[in-house]
């Protein structure tokens, strides 16, 4: 803007008009104003940086916009927040999906153990579809609990800590972040393998698919809290109502007699297993269970995401909580039962899911068919959609806490929190290829992270009620304590029932990332302790001018450049100049008397022809009476374009790169830019 | 140092006392002294970097100081330039072992060719070989003409350019940058192949031993022109003594009759081409002198290199230069007659060169026939070494010209050019992988290159002669005219000879060449154009203290110690913070003017969350009535490690690089380090 374009400009522009202080230096005139620039807004006396300041300028930059605005939608201001919540619909599609999606395998991963004693064995399906379904209506009892005492969201990282300390919470957070990651990976997979049930011929793309799947969650995530409910609320009814009828047909069929023949897997199926008797037997049935209750896993992102809901958020969360429980008991005690009458058995090899043979014995290739295997399908993939939910949100707390990097509690353009997204994003799509979408094998992981963070919280919530002792505390507690013992049990069965199967490796891993927590945490406090300014009633100093010190290769306008910028900030200027023999010192000596002879030089002469180490050795000489920092300024030349940088030689980088870890040094780049030749560049 | 170190400085040491001029802001002290560091020796008012000042510090750099010791020796100081030189048999080994060594393989190449015509046509051979060594005579006469007159280096880049111009000179120094690659990679496969010529098990790895060559030639020379003349004059004189006892045996055989039966190469060999009539025939026989004529290149790297050798550089370089001719004829036209004599036909598969075949006619497996193989492979590999000395020498002087990137003209710690040797090497292995390392289909491109410079420096001489008219100019304009020619007829029977075995894409990279010279010439004269002070008694401006802009985005120490700075550099100091919504602006505010309210603040609120954009259009909208530079200073903290950059928000790094390219504008680091918060930053 020039001086007459400003003459339109806002009253209210405030125009800061300062003195030079430096008496008979140079006369004391307006030397600096700063408009209001006409994207800026004002408020109280702030600017306001709305949407137009942050439009591009470059052809490039609008084109990144317009994609970027396709993928993700519109920026969000921070106080749409709270339009971004969640309906109780939309909270059961979002936050439940998970749980509810696991009806369409728990039942298949139960009896996929039970296969190993023998077709005989079956009968044990429907007792332990029963006892998951007990177990889970405690966790739902005790997540209410959750709910009502953390509604600013009660994670179970946050209750533990909250009741139990520190560590504790941070087994609890490593535990979660573990099962999340899982989450986006096993249900992807298990979405995947929903796919091939229909169409086998995609079962070597598995992996591919899979990748496809969590790249369409990123972005959905990315564009946002409610937009992905938009996305993901019509898969999951659809898969409940389609599962829904499947059921309800099939149990008018068994009411009238017309048990259907079993569908046939199209795997081979050795079922010629041990005797289910004694010891062996009974760890069988238990690790039928532990695999069964992969059911209870996704029952915690409720009370975890409480904040998300729209108000009255306790009311609405309790009520999704329980909806979420009863579709989820519904569908899976449905679906064994009537694998059970109809007496399907599961392929062995993983292609045609039991979901899949028991709607086929059913309907066979109906439409129905199709619509049950497509919802599925979507709803499994979708249910990865709950780790993307928790994760973020969970990283975000710990970023707050000062347990992960502190990006991850920025939310980005689409109040989401971008960072947490990608990494999880990356790390489940790490996972899937590194288990090369096998589901089976990845589940003893999965649900170990669960059943130790709900063991973890219950306790946390048992003991918070006992030191409350509001009214009821008691009840409170013991149903609490309940929780913790049950849900501590099955973690003890599936550590002890999947230790071969990689279990263990979860017990590994969980000490690990607590201590990158932990380390990060000691890093994050060290800098603090560091940086903190005790009181705010000490003044910024009065610091003098720096000395500065200005390397000089040759005689240009670049190098006139810095030398006059290092006048103008100080008066204690020395020149530097590295030659490599002395003809060359003494003509450099002689032009720069002529040139610059006010500013004082020092020449080093290097007859080994190196300039970094001899002007390092000069800077570390070079002794200030007080703690005034030594400033470096470079003259540098800034080309058209990167092929010309290879054309110069990079000793300023070099130096710049030596200084960096120099304590109270400063280095200051003074660029050249290829165009500022055309101003006139040195005045008299 | 401290101040009571300080006491026994040398008098010599000049303090610096400068006093502050800013009356009134600060009591005018001694404030800066430069003390002489204890390393630095001073000569005439200047220091001297002496190798005490480049002794690394710290353990790694002493540990990495001492490899590189052993590896390339110790450094050397430019004086020592002069005790480098070469003598008159140093340098035979040294410039001439590239043409010496190819008479172990210009016979083959020749018959070859003849071979495709039958074996009939091998009566071609020894008529080719007088034709090649007369071609060569001509040569070399011409070459000590170059010698006179360029005593400074001829090269034909410096002869053509000064004489017919920069267009041709490019084309000449194009020609020859493609002959050195070249070479290296011609001689080294020529050696590779020598060895397994007597180690034929070693034939599949040819490629990897080439690169181990060419890796031991690159630190040979990195190690010195000196020290790479006494790795490699013992090979020279060990081939020249065995090839010249094994034709002198040869000779003496044929003398007393006794000549013994040829020895049968490994391979197949088809003989039966097409007859030698005709057209077809002329040209077959034009073509196996373009293949002979191999033995014509590296004639020209005396002359280019004059200033190598010791005083008197004419006399040696014109000594050496016939010694090398005559050494070349007299190795290249035995070889040939006893070829002929025995009936020795080339290995079609070149397995074992005709050389190895020759020899074992002669001598079977004996040692003398070890000796001459062993030599034979040595002096190939090492004459790649013309092509080191040529390479960066041309190099250098096409940097000094600005035609190539300025490093190029750089001497190394050993005094050699470490740029243009590290690119040769990389280069010529990158050939090397290319072709697979096979000799022959590499040899078109290297003759081509060789006497499109012979025959533009011919020309140019013999101008230069008829410009100069000094005494005798004449009859040298017409030797250097007949050089010209001869070449000039050489270069097109290759280039015909050779069209379609890859020749043509010699003619398509040297254009290619010379324009990528001549758009780096354009790109620093432009720069230079831009950069420079045309009247040395301009003096350096006075220029009023910069508009400082302090970006902050928390109060913490590393931020006051910006603060700090910056008003230590400007009285015009101005603070933004960008909140991210009213209430943190409101706050931010407060404290503001609670710690440091004599720093005026103005505070963006980002609604969107964004940092970068805000800022940028902010400073956008900063103007100055006078062009003086805005100066943005940044508090940065440094952490100890690498890893714990990650935990920081790099917004400081990437307002930077938004910055770098905006004209008059200049960005300040204020360094943090993590171990500052032990001194004590702020006072009153």
């Amino acid at each position: 803007m020039s001086e007459d374009e400003g003459k339109g400009e806002n009253p209210e522009t405030p125009s800061l008009e300062e003195r030079t202080t430096r008496a008979g230096r140079l006369p004391g005139n307006r030397y600096v104003r700063i408009h209001q620039p006409a994207d800026f807004r004002r408020r109280g006396g702030r600017y306001i940086a709305g949407e137009d300041v942050l439009r591009p300028a470059s052809a490039a930059g609008r084109a990144y916009e317009a994609i970027r605005r396709v993928l993700f939608g519109p920026r969000l201001e921070s106080e749409a927040e709270e339009s971004e919540r969640l309906s109780v619909p939309t909270g059961l599609a979002i936050l439940g999906s998970d749980n509810v999606s696991s009806s369409a395998y728990a039942t298949e991963e139960a009896m996929r153990v039970l296969a190993l004693a023998g077709i005989g064995a079956f009968v044990f399906t429907t007792p332990i579809a029963i006892a998951v379904v007990a177990v889970l209506a405690i966790v739902v009892l005790s997540q209410s609990q959750v709910i009502q005492a953390y509604p600013n969201g009660g994670g179970s990282y946050i209750v533990t800590s909250d009741n139990l300390g520190t560590l504790p919470g941070l087994v609890a957070a490593a535990a979660l972040l573990i099962d999340y990651v899982l989450t986006v990976s096993v249900s992807t997979a298990a979405g995947v393998q929903a796919v091939t049930s229909f169409a086998p011929e995609l079962h070597p793309y598995v992996v591919p698919v899979g990748l496809v799947f969590i790249a369409i969650l990123m972005i959905g995530n990315l564009r946002g809290v409610r937009e992905a409910g938009i996305i993901f609320a019509g898969p999951t009814y659809v898969y409940i109502a389609a599962l829904g009828a499947l059921i309800g047909y099939g149990l008018i069929r068994v009411a009238t007699g017309q048990i259907p023949q079993a569908a046939v897997p199209p795997g081979p199926f050795g079922a010629t297993g041990e005797p289910l008797a004694g010891a062996a037997g009974a760890l069988i049935v238990l690790r039928a269970f532990a695999s069964g209750s992969v059911g209870l896993t996704g029952s915690e992102a409720i009370s975890n995401g409480v904040p998300s809901m729209q108000p009255d958020e306790r009311r609405n969360a309790t009520v999704t909580l329980v909806l979420m429980g009863l579709t989820f008991s519904t569908l899976f005690l449905g679906l064994t039962f009537l694998a059970q009458v109809i007496g399907t058995i599961p392929d062995r090899s993983e292609v045609e899911s039991l979901n899949s043979l028991v709607t086929r014995s059913l309907v066979g290739y109906s439409p129905l068919y199709y619509l049950v295997q497509g919802a599925t399908a979507l709803i499994l993939a979708l249910a990865a959609n709950t780790g993307f939910t928790g994760f973020p949100r969970l990283a975000s707390v710990l970023a707050n806490d000062r347990f992960m990097p502190r990006q991850f509690a920025y939310r980005g353009e689409r109040l989401a929190f971008s960072v947490g997204i990608f990494a999880l994003a990356i790390v489940s799509a790490a996972v899937l290829v590194w288990r090369e979408g096998s589901v089976t094998e990845l589940i003893p992981f999965y649900t170990i992270g669960v059943f130790l963070a709900f063991t973890l919280s219950q306790t946390g919530l048992a003991r918070r009620w006992r030191r409350l002792r509001s009214p009821g505390w008691r009840w409170r507690a013991a149903l609490n304590l309940l929780g913790a013992v049950v849900t501590g049990l099955v973690l003890v069965i599936v550590l002890v029932a999947k230790a071969g199967e990689g279990a263990w490796l979860v017990v590994l891993v969980i000490p690990l990332i607590v201590s990158l927590l932990l380390a990060i945490h000691r890093h994050y406090m060290a800098v603090q302790d560091a940086l903190v300014i005790a009181r705010l009633d000490e003044e910024v100093a009065e610091t003098r001018p720096p000395v500065v010190i200005v390397p000089v290769g040759r005689l240009d306008r670049a190098t006139a450049r810095a030398v006059a910028f290092a006048r103008s900030i100080s008066p204690a200027v020395k020149a530097v100049h590295v030659a490599t023999s002395e003809e060359s010192a003494r003509a450099f000596d002689e032009r720069w008397k002529q040139w610059a002879g006010k500013v004082p030089l020092d020449i080093i002469e290097s007859p080994y022809r190196s300039l970094v180490p001899p002007l390092l050795r000069y800077i570390d000489g070079i002794q200030t009476h007080d703690d005034r920092p030594i400033t470096v300024v470079l003259a540098s030349f800034v080309p058209h374009s990167w092929w010309e940088w290879l054309l110069h030689s990079q000793t300023a980088l070099r130096l710049k790169a030596s200084l960096l870890f120099r304590p109270n040094t400063i280095v200051v780049d003074v660029p050249y830019h290829f165009d500022d030749g055309q101003v006139p560049e040195l005045r008299r």
